[in-house]
C-alpha cells in the first residue's frame, strides 16, 4: 500500500468499464447507443422502446412493450410523504435539481422489498412525476395526476402543462429524452455505477447520480445559447452582434465540443426534430432567427478561429428544442435527468452483473510523525 | 476515443487522487490521519478537534476550537421540512440507513447561498440529529432536541437516549467517531469527490456518499461478530463453538482484512476504548467472554488457517464498543456514517481545490450496426 503509483488526474484515460451501453467516437461524430447510431433511433423509437432496449440489449416484441409500458405507466403516481415533502420543499423556493435530488431519495419508500428490475421501473416513471409536481408546487400550483393513457413522454408533458399537447410536441420530447438517455461513462454514470458497486441499490445510484449532474463541470447547461438567440432579436442583428462578441476575445456558447471534434451527432438530431417540431406547432420567426444565428456562428467561428472547426452542439440545438416544448430554462436539466435515468439504471444492471467494487487508490502526499501534545 | 486502453475493473491500483487526508499502511499495520496515526489521537482529540484537523490540516488553538465547536452546536437543529420529513418515513418502517440518506439530501434547504465550509459544519452538526430523531421517530418517541451545551459526541448520545451519558461512554463514542473518521480512498469517499468533481454541492457529496455506504462490499457490517459472542453466551462453550464452525469450514466474523496483514489499528484503538468504557461504566461479563471469544478465535485461526495471521479486525471492536454505549444493531452503520461524513467533507475541500473533473473512460464492447425495422 505504499507503493506510490502514478497519479492519472481526473481519471483521464483510464478505462474504469466494459459497456455494452453506448460508444462515443469524436473523432467521427458517432454516438452508438446498443447498436444504434443515434440518428437511427432516436427520432423513431418511443421512450418506453429506448429504456426497454438500454435494460435488455434488444427492442421489445409488441407484446413485451405493451407490458413495459403498462407497468411504468401504473407506477407515475408518486407516495403521500413525496408528494408533501415537495411541497414544503416548494416553499423554501429550491431548485428544481435540488427537488429532484430530494424526491429522488425517498422512491426507496415502500419499495425496499422489490426486486432491482420493478424498482428501475419506479424509478424511471416518477422521474418526470418528481419534475412537474414540483414545478407546479413551485408556482402554487396543485400537481396534475398522470394520466395512464398517455405514453412517457406525452404524459410528463401533461403533467407539466396540464394539456394533452400535439403529436409534434410529444415527438420532439420523446426525440429528445431518446438523444440524452446515454452518453458513455460521464460523471453522473460513473458516479452510478461507482455506488451500485458496493452493493447498494439503485434509488442510492440515482439519487448520487442526479448530485453529479447538477454540477456546471458535467456538461448540459443549455440556457445560455439561446438567452443569446434572444438578444439578438432580429436577423440584421445577428452578424454585428457575434462579431462584437468575437471581437471582444468572448466565448459563443452553444458551439464546440470537447470530444466532438467534427460534429456532435446529438445537435444533428436535436437540430432535425426541432426543425420539424416548429414547422409543425411552433414559433417559427424564433426558429429562423435561431438557424440564422447559428449559420452565422458558425461561420465566423471558422474566420475567427481557423483550424478549430466549431460546431453547433448538443446545447444550442437542446435549449432550441426545449424552449419550442414550452419548458422554462429551470426546466432543462432536470429534463435532461427525466433522459438519462434511463441510462444511468442500464449501467447499474451491468455493474451488479460485473460485481466488482470501484475502489481506486489515492497517493498519500501530507505530513506525517505528528504528535499529540 | 476508439482507442481501446486496458481496462482496469475495480481501478484496482489505480490511483485517482493525491490527498493530504489519510494514508492506510496494510502491510505494517498503519492509519495516518492528517499526520497521526490513530493511536496517537483517537482517544485523545474531540470530535470538533478531529473535524477541525480534517479541514484545515492541523488541529486549532483555543479560540479557534471554541468557536468552531459553538458553530456546530448551533448548528445541530434540523429544519421543520426534514423533521416531519423523517417523521413520515418512520411510518414506512424505512431503514435507518435509508432515512439517513434521505435526510442528508434534505440539508440544502435553506442553505443555498451559504459558503462552503458553512455548509460542510451544518452536515456534520445535524448527521446526528437525522439518525437520533429517525431512531426515536421509529419507536413512536418525539425527537430529543439536541443540547447545545453538550459536545458533539455527548449530544449524539443523549439524542438517542435522552439522558447525559457518562464521560467514559462519551469518551467511547469520540474514539468511535474519530477512528471512522478517514480511511483513504475507500468507495463512499470516491463517491463523494466524483460529484463534487463536476462543480456540484456537498449535500449532493454526501447523499451520495451514505448511498455507497449502504453497500454490503464498503465495509462496515460489526452487527455479525458481536451476535457470535452472544450465541456462544459462555467462555466453556468457546471453543468447541469456534471448532465447530471452524470443522465446517466457515468463516468467523469480525477477524482478517483484506489490506491490513498484520494488525487493525482501528481495531487496536476501539479495543483499548472499548475495555477502558466497560471498565469504567459497562457489563465486563459481556466483556470478558468477548475477550475470550477474540483470543480464542485468534489462536484457533492461527491452528486452521496457518501463515495467513487473521487478527481482530474492526467490526469485532466496533460491535463491542457501540453495543457497550447502547446501540442497537441498526444504529452501527448510521453512526459510522456520523464519524465519516467530516473525512468525506476533507476529501471534497481537497477535489474542490484541485478542480479536476473525474471521468474516465470505459470501453465498449456492444453491438454496432443495428438497424430500426
Amino acid at each position: 500500500m505504499t507503493t506510490t503509483s502514478e497519479y492519472r488526474p481526473g481519471l483521464e484515460g483510464v478505462v474504469a468499464a466494459e459497456t455494452r451501453m453506448s460508444r462515443v467516437n469524436g473523432h467521427i461524430g458517432e454516438l452508438i447507443i446498443r447498436g444504434y447510431e443515434l440518428e437511427e433511433i432516436a427520432a423513431k423509437a418511443t421512450v418506453e422502446e429506448m429504456a426497454y432496449l438500454l435494460w435488455h440489449d434488444r427492442l421489445p416484441d409488441a407484446d413485451e412493450l405493451a407490458q413495459f409500458s403498462y407497468r411504468l405507466a401504473k407506477k407515475r403516481p408518486l407516495s403521500p410523504t413525496t408528494l408533501s415533502l415537495l411541497k414544503s420543499v416548494a416553499k423554501e423556493k429550491a431548485p428544481v435539481m435540488d427537488a429532484l435530488r430530494i424526491g429522488a431519495g425517498t422512491l426507496s419508500l415502500g419499495l425496499d422489498a422489490v426486486g432491482s428490475r420493478e424498482l428501475a421501473e419506479a424509478i424511471v416513471a416518477r422521474f418526470p412525476t418528481i419534475v412537474a409536481a414540483y414545478w407546479r408546487f413551485l408556482y402554487g400550483q396543485q400537481p396534475i395526476e398522470p394520466d395512464s393513457e398517455l405514453g412517457h413522454a406525452a404524459n410528463y408533458l401533461y403533467m407539466l402543462t396540464g394539456k394533452r399537447q400535439s403529436l409534434a410536441l410529444v415527438r420532439g420530447m420523446e426525440t429528445y429524452l431518446n438523444t440524452v438517455s446515454d452518453h458513455s461513462l460521464n460523471a453522473s454514470t460513473f458516479t452510478a455505477r461507482v455506488i451500485v458497486s458496493t452493493g447498494s441499490d439503485l434509488v442510492s445510484a440515482v439519487t448520487g447520480a442526479v448530485g453529479a449532474l447538477k454540477g456546471p463541470l458535467h456538461g448540459g447547461a443549455p440556457g445560455p445559447a439561446l438567452d443569446m438567440v434572444f438578444e439578438i432579436g432580429s436577423a440584421e442583428n445577428t452578424e454585428p452582434y457575434l462579431r462584437e462578441k468575437l471581437d471582444n476575445g468572448e466565448r459563443l456558447m452553444g458551439f464546440g465540443h470537447r470530444v466532438y471534434k467534427v460534429r456532435d451527432p446529438r445537435a444533428v438530431v436535436l437540430g432535425e426534430a426541432a426543425r420539424k417540431m416548429y414547422a409543425a406547432d411552433g414559433d417559427m420567426a424564433l426558429y429562423e432567427l435561431a438557424k440564422e444565428v447559428e449559420k452565422t456562428a458558425v461561420s465566423l467561428l471558422a474566420e475567427y478561429k481557423p483550424g478549430r472547426n466549431l460546431q453547433t452542439n448538443v446545447e444550442f440545438s437542446t435549449a432550441l428544442l426545449l424552449h419550442g416544448l414550452g419548458l422554462d430554462t429551470a426546466l432543462f436539466s432536470p429534463t435532461f435527468a427525466v433522459g438519462r435515468v434511463a441510462g444511468w439504471l442500464g449501467h447499474c444492471f451491468e455493474q451488479m452483473e460485473n460485481g466488482r467494487l470501484i475502489r481506486p487508490k489515492s497517493n498519500y502526499v501530507g505530513e506525517t510523525g505528528r504528535v499529540w501534545q
